[in-house]
């Protein structure tokens, strides 16, 4: 058992997410049950929790939700703590979706795979590249969640943009749905078959191309693990722009692919900021190579920002250029009590002014967060004195100079608390402090999940306007749910959670469509960072007009007329 | 003459650069002659001195260049310096530009204006909205730099989207072609008709429609003048994430249509990561709504960014949602010395990781640009002895704290002096200091023209090879002209200068195809930040491969199939 060892770090994030290898043990362990059972609570973690950033290397202190997960697939783990927590998930393992899957029919107009197409593959890829072994497919065909399962029959390992371009020209040509997977980490189900699509997997486009340490501007192919690059990046003093849980296993072409949020994107900003140069195959075979390294460039259309977050569905991305900071050293960590949602609005508003260009994190999270927190997590104490406050703010921020940067966080905290924006507040002493503070804020989704049933909602909101859909939804459902509001609030993100002792249809109706309607009315998005991959392909509408999503069709008509690409994802399908 | 108290300052700039007020003037003073021959010397400053940014309120230090081009147009200034200046620029007036618009012939397909247009366009615009006016015409047809000139019968001016709509609805029906017009200050002849195409004024769309001071995110209509947006965000303590030298006179439509660069690139990045939405109307009328005012928003693709630098030719931007940045009020600048090119890009690296969060400028300039401004420019000194060091280094920081901002910027220098890197500097000690360093930066334009004739080319290329080009460039043209290599080493941004005693063809064919086949061999950008426009249409196969240029007038197809909108330009007409 030496993987566990490794456990709760990217290295054993990654063993777990290889779906190949993941699943090769679970065999011995009923593996449809497993995964059935499970896929509601992964999900349920996953949605909320950055991504499954509790997995990985940096983030050690959810070790305890992944040893509960782990212990769930039949492996023995020394720590026996966290025992009940799967338990508990069982009864609602897809309810804390919020959304199901709609219901799709498979388009009669793509053809079936035949031996002839099998041969073609094995003449561009060799045999080692045409994968349809039964044990690796079922891998490949179910997502991370186990919440979709296609039926596809072959898996391709393309090692070039060439082969890639071969491959769709082929099947373009034969009309054969493709489906791209990188790590298939995604959570709404874009990166596996809805049917007999033909898997095109990337983790064999891995090569870094170039790095230029005096820009910070890396190529790479867009197989590449997350983390692979991040491990690189350290090497020369860079960090990339962005960090997910998933690092282990996505790899950067999905990343761009699904316009990946995560932990860094209030510092650095989202990946059509970051991501310099694409390239991409499209449809019927052609290369567009649009792989600048350049910060300027204003030469026709800037074409790639088509393909970041449009999911696999408009080409598949073989190569990323983007631009990388440099690694900053001084990271200081606060956690403050604020008595209203105004002063939080107001200290954030100051946070940017005063500590600007040093602000890595502004999380926010009411007080009955809190309380779960505290009542459902073993060894998670209130850094404040018990006087309860309506609001918590975590402040983290990122800078070169430890003395410097320490200075200035402590003088904006005293500003801020003579100004009356902030009630309490503790500033972190050591790693272990900061590491325990933001486990308070880490920590809410898994004392969800222990709390019982839990309806969960990723939305982004105008900041304003984002704490009252909680108040109203408080209302709405009275005493027959306990509402929480907590999330990203520098990123106007809001994760609006309602947890229930059971699941219960009655208490969904009064949920849906009225939070979706909200999020509508009030210029907000339904999918902050995740996409709408298979399963909210139908609700676009609640975020984007008619008009606009007739332009996104005509778009993916005009690049990919037969649809082959990613099909029944992203644009509706009914 | 009260205006001339206002010389220099953004009211003054607007009033200059506002052609319709401008023109007004210059109509007493041999409007043609004069219009002919400052054009190549507004383009020469415009081009390569941060867009004209010496005439705006912030950066006083280029006065006498604003005080120059004022004293041509026949205005009597207490102040006499600079007389020579513009005297030098009339002999080579175009050829500063190196590349001349390539020919066009009109698009037969396109109508012709008649009665019944202009009488619908009264119908929906009111008799105000619609203007006949030959002297307004004669404005509207020519560019900032009296480059281009249009025939240009009708200029409309709508107040609302609904209007921008009906007129667009209206021409595509009749196949009239339409040229969208801001501010009218771009440099590279894509603000003005070509033909006799109708002008779509949109200044009187300058409603800002909601500001969030918590999150920072603005939302206006595409006619707001980005100094007035300037304004208004100053007094909330916000500031644009651009600013432009044109601000008196550019609209943020404008602005987002070619993708504008400018001063604070190089910390807040480009417009595809700050704007946030955009409502644009498309060739056919339809309005698409993508004004969302989100950080966070994965539903669909990303469709907003096909506009951003398409300079009017896929639609025009109506509204715009932006995210702005907290105002920091703590400013230091050193001028340093370095002794080769790899110091230089060293510096640059340890100022990114040292600096980081608090770098706002990394300019670069080599010794013979310096000899230039001293050569050429009264009243600027070398802030250092007057040791030859081959190259010499702006550096610019911007943060929230005075004292902490300076002790880090020492700090650094310290360091970098230490480590061999730099081998002199000095550090400005107020403002007015701060503003000679930047004048030698910015002064270089002034004393090429001043030097004789120039050819000039503004290039992103990959930082490590930008100098190649300056030293392979001199090998070349060996005693025949003197090159000089300075710009933005902190965005990838090198401004090459050729300068010869008098214009000569033969030079011109030793520089030209080599410099755009150097730049494009080494996968740089033939334009860095000015958009193509009618200038460079047809160069952009030195910048894009053909199946990146033919995806690009496929969409251009799908989006405006009559091609009405703004013709000719951005994509090759021959």
């Amino acid at each position: 058992m030496e993987r566990l060892r490794l456990r709760a770090t990217g290295r054993f994030f990654r063993y777990c997410s290889n779906r190949s290898l993941f699943d090769r043990r679970l065999n011995t362990n009923s593996e449809n049950s497993i995964h059935n059972s499970t896929s509601g609570y992964a999900h349920g973690f996953g949605k909320d929790c950055r991504d499954f950033h509790f997995f990985s290397d940096n983030h050690k202190r959810n070790v305890q939700t992944c040893f509960g997960f782990l212990r769930y697939q039949g492996v023995t783990f020394r720590d026996s703590a966290e025992k009940c927590l799967l338990e508990k998930t069982r009864g609602f393992q897809y309810r804390g979706f919020g959304s199901l899957a709609a219901k799709v029919q498979r388009n009669p107009s793509f053809s079936t795979l035949n031996y002839d197409d099998i041969s073609y593959f094995k003449e561009i890829l060799g045999e080692k590249g045409v994968i349809e072994d039964e044990e690796w497919l079922a891998t490949a065909n179910t997502d991370w969640m186990h919440k979709y399962k296609g039926s596809s029959k072959l898996l391709l390992q393309p090692r070039s943009t060439e082969e890639v371009s071969q491959i769709l020209k082929y099947c373009n040509s034969r009309c054969l749905a493709v489906v791209p997977q990188g790590g298939n980490t995604g959570l709404v189900g874009g990166s596996v078959p809805v049917f007999d699509e033909v898997i095109v997997n990337m983790s064999l486009m891995n090569n870094i191309i170039s790095f230029d340490k005096v820009s910070g501007i890396l190529v790479c192919e867009g197989g590449c693990i997350l983390e692979n690059l991040i491990t690189f990046l350290d090497n020369q003093g860079f960090i990339m722009p962005l960090d997910l849980g998933a690092k282990g296993s996505c790899q950067i072409g999905g990343n761009v692919s699904t316009n990946a949020g995560g932990l860094r994107l209030v510092r650095y900003g989202s990946l059509h900021g970051n991501v310099l140069g694409l390239e991409v195959v499209l449809a019927d075979g052609n290369v567009i190579d649009m792989l600048g390294t350049l910060r300027k460039d204003n030469t026709g259309y800037d074409l790639k920002h088509l393909f970041i977050g449009s999911e696999g569905s408009l080409g598949i991305v073989t190569k990323v250029s983007i631009l990388t900071p440099p690694k900053l050293f001084s990271v200081n960590v606060a956690f403050l009590a604020c008595s209203d949602y105004f002063s939080c609005q107001k200290l954030l508003m100051e946070a940017k002014r005063k500590l600007g260009e040093i602000l890595s994190a502004f999380e926010f999270l009411d007080s009955k967060s809190l309380d779960l927190v505290l009542n459902h997590l073993d060894g998670v104490r209130n850094p404040l004195p018990p006087t309860v406050h309506k609001f918590y703010i975590l402040i983290e921020t990122t800078g070169s100079d430890e003395t410097y940067d320490r200075q200035k966080l402590e003088g904006f905290l005293l500003h801020a608390m003579e100004a009356g924006l902030i009630s309490d507040g503790a500033l972190a002493q050591d790693i272990n402090q900061a590491s325990s503070f933001w486990h308070i804020r880490e920590g809410i989704p898994e004392a969800l999940m222990k709390a019982g049933a839990v309806y969960k909602y990723d939305l982004s909101l105008p900041v304003e306007k984002m704490y009252d859909l909680v108040e109203e939804m408080r209302t709405r459902l009275s005493d027959s749910a306990n509402v929480v509001g907590y999330g990203h609030l520098g990123d106007g993100n809001l994760h609006l959670n309602i947890s229930t002792a059971q699941y219960d249809d009655g208490i969904l109706t009064q949920i849906e469509p009225f939070v979706y309607e909200w999020t509508s009315k009030h210029h907000g998005s339904i999918s902050a960072e995740h996409g709408l991959g298979l399963m909210k392909a139908n609700e676009i509408f609640y975020s984007k007009p008619t008009a606009t999503v007739s332009l996104m069709a005509s778009i993916k008509k005009m690049l990919d007329p037969k649809g082959i690409l990613n099909p029944y994802k992203v644009l509706p399908h009914s």
